[in-house]
């Protein structure tokens, strides 16, 4: 009796893994039954010998605890705003950019208007046909916010005269830039180079940016991460929701930009914009998220991503273990919802340094602590939901400063391993603002997107390469 | 054939009811079975013949139809901050406190500690104990703040000299009145008499009322009925959780606050204290709910709950179709978490008008919407997303204007229907700040509560009462 096989003397207890046919017909016949979602690696056997020296990299989990441990440990803080020229040392002629490295030829529309926008801007160009002649002629020269511890929302165009917030980490010095943030509608960053959105520019740089650096040298440094913190309880996500984060922002400096005895009036002029604007604060979230990033790079052997970036031609991934080279495919155009009478033949393809907040753990990846996103980007509130668990699969830490209410306080998954995606073919979740295609539009939208495998099947083959060949071992 | 019963020839199709039993065995053999909550009715069938009577009123729909819609359809605005004496009539020796009527022999810890506060703030005595003797010895006339179409949180002390909110429905003219917010802690509410708090009233009353005065007349009406909209997709319920209400206030007045002329040191002493305090928009989201339920009185055969308020002695309980009768029953001490050291022994039974917001269908019924709330208020958030859909069992009406959107964009539940609190014994969900029970302790924690039972017992003998007589139809 005792060598009776218990398949035969106790319940079946049945792991159903993948497709559900097993599954349903086992659960019609009453016979309880655990599934687990299973979707096949990605790239159809062709990674398969990447993905196993990867995996079988002894350096993997040490390294990829230490970026992640590094990520974590950032504690962003808004130390100054002052002009890009001074704080990023650039130059006349120097325009920095948002996602991969791309020339005029291959730029796209959105990006092209914002360049003509900011040669008008700087004086380089009497109007924006004249710009668009000097830059098809090579007179500016072109580079990455990226490759200057940099970020920009959309175009993500920064240019010596604009003014940038200046974030620091207090434990490392380590520091990053971002733009401050114009609106929505018709606005440089996606494209649009009108009077109207010079003159805001001209503003912002006179008035708006002296008034915010003079109340943050008056605060002393603000706790981005902290406010951070509070949104993601707040029904913001970070990326397309920062309602809250705006308010709580200017709640912080506003004794001093009251009290720093600036006119009145620039001081209701200035409160007035920033609270005007729902997202002024993400031109602070994707710092704080670049400063975390920035923190995590060049640990041999990690397959942690610290950069996702487009530049509306390209979507460009950069990880930890490969150093600073972009993986980069043809940018997806997201799939979303439009205003006016905008449609998909207008939208430009997903472009933007804004997804930095993915790939520290938030944006897309938290929409379930802002499920009201889903009428502004598109999917319903199960869909949020089930977005952010999934998330989890692809992610290496939950970031314990940044808790979800709604999963039970749950941290934000932070850290995507190149490996997890390939592995599962889940593909990290972008929202996004969408530009208008043709040069000068603005903003024709917001949806969601994703990045292309390709990125991740590339940064795969890359980091195997990197890997110490199975032979050896 | 025919004739053959489906019962034999189909598969079973069971709907189990109440307790789980049945329903547990049918499904362990596989039948498919519909389970449907049930509670029996409130009173151990003394309330039967009521209910029943209640039930059969001709007049019960069309009334709660009537009063549910007339509650819906206000729009709360803001339109003045101005000294009670003046908006409410108050002359000096006059206070007004949350609740039901009671007398200064009944009252509670934390409202004989406000009384007493509030006559040494009126200068109508020296010290506490001078104001205590005077108070007991029948120096004050004391009213209920329902009588006057105004609310106070907690102890909800209103005396000629303090400012208030001055709310008006713009279709109907209705009005009503609430006090400004002072903050957590030891404040004036919460029973705490000390000189801080003194000071606090007189600088609130010289500085912070006049400025808000003038902002909002510059402004024009706030529409508060916007904002508690918008507070809700931001993670407030706006009894407990406010930031994003006090956040947007602060943003809707700002420019008329900096640009007003006033002195900057004052303005940006009156920013730092709305914006340093979370709670300062309880007390608009507190006259908006009273403004909108004002509206459903006094709809004869409405079993619709116009007011809910404690205190800190009785609950009572107000409904549309029994006029201006308060139903009382003693308050409950809620179950929480404690500030400190504090413990339950420290606390007093519930107290405060602030479940007006229950009463309008936010607060403790939208808890699902704010799940951060549990780490203020206790329980978790399976808790505050099932209290939330239970509360819909009990409720009228959902409200289109106040949408959450974790429970798929669904109308706040609204309009407590006592013959549905009756029927099914679920009491409505009530989250509350705690106050020490000895006079001038202050707060001592937040936590759960539920009205007593009693109260919709003794509505529903009313209601019954006022019903047309069975034996007649």
């Amino acid at each position: 009796m005792s060598g009776e096989s218990a398949l035969l003397t106790t319940d079946p207890s049945v792991v159903s893994v993948g497709a559900g046919m097993f599954a349903d017909a086992l659960a019609a016949q009453a016979v309880p039954v655990t599934r687990v979602g299973f979707r096949p690696p990605m790239g159809d056997g062709s990674l398969d010998d990447a993905l196993v020296r990867v995996l079988a990299d002894p350096r993997r989990a040490a390294a990829n605890a230490t970026a992640v441990e590094r990520v974590l440990a950032v504690r962003p803080q808004l130390v100054d705003v002052r002009p890009a020229g001074e704080a990023l040392g650039l130059e006349a002629g120097d325009f920095l950019h948002a996602g991969p490295p791309v020339d005029w030829e291959r730029a796209s529309g959105p990006l092209r208007g914002a360049l003509m926008g900011a040669m008008v801007f700087e004086g380089l160009a009497a109007d924006p046909d004249a710009a668009e002649r000097a830059l098809a002629s090579g007179a500016a020269r072109l580079d990455s916010c990226h490759h200057h511890a940099a970020v920009g929302p959309m175009a993500g165009v920064i240019s010596p005269s604009m003014w940038v917030f200046e974030l620091a980490d207090p434990a490392t010095g380590r520091r990053s830039w971002c733009s401050l943030n114009e609106g929505l509608g018709r606005v440089l960053r996606y494209g649009a180079y009108g009077p109207e959105v010079i003159d805001r520019l001209r503003w912002m740089s006179a008035v708006l940016g002296p008034l915010l650096r003079d109340a943050v040298r008056a605060h002393g440094p603000v706790d981005i991460g902290a406010i951070v913190a509070q949104m993601l309880q707040m029904g913001d996500e970070g990326h397309n929701r920062n309602r809250a984060g705006t308010l709580m922002l200017l709640r912080e400096v506003l004794p001093e930009l009251v009290g720093g005895g600036a006119p009145a009036s620039d001081v209701a002029e200035a409160v007035r914009f920033v609270s005007g604007n729902d997202h002024f604060f993400l031109n602070l979230v994707m710092p704080g998220a670049k400063l975390m990033m920035d923190a995590g790079r060049d640990v041999p052997g990690s397959t942690m991503v610290v950069a996702m970036a487009r530049n509306g031609t390209d979507f460009g991934v950069q990880v930890s273990g490969t150093g600073d080279t972009w993986f980069t495919a043809p940018a997806e155009l997201p799939d979303g919802l439009y205003l006016g009478s905008y449609g998909p033949d207008d939208a430009n393809p997903d472009i933007g340094d804004s997804t930095i907040a993915e790939t520290a753990g938030i944006g897309g990846f938290v929409m379930a602590t802002a499920p009201a996103i889903v009428r502004f980007v598109g999917g319903d509130v199960d869909f949020a939901l089930a977005t952010s668990r999934s998330m989890y699969e692809i992610t290496l830490a939950e970031n314990p400063a940044f808790q979800l209410p709604i999963l039970d306080f749950r941290g934000a998954p932070t850290g995507i391993d190149v490996a997890g995606v390939v592995r599962t073919g889940v593909l990290p979740q972008i929202n996004t603002g969408m530009a208008g295609r043709v040069p000068g539009t603005g903003q024709v939208g917001a949806g969601l997107v994703n990045p292309p495998a390709r990125c991740f099947a590339l940064a795969m083959a890359a980091l195997a390469e990197a890997a110490p060949p199975l032979s050896t071992r």
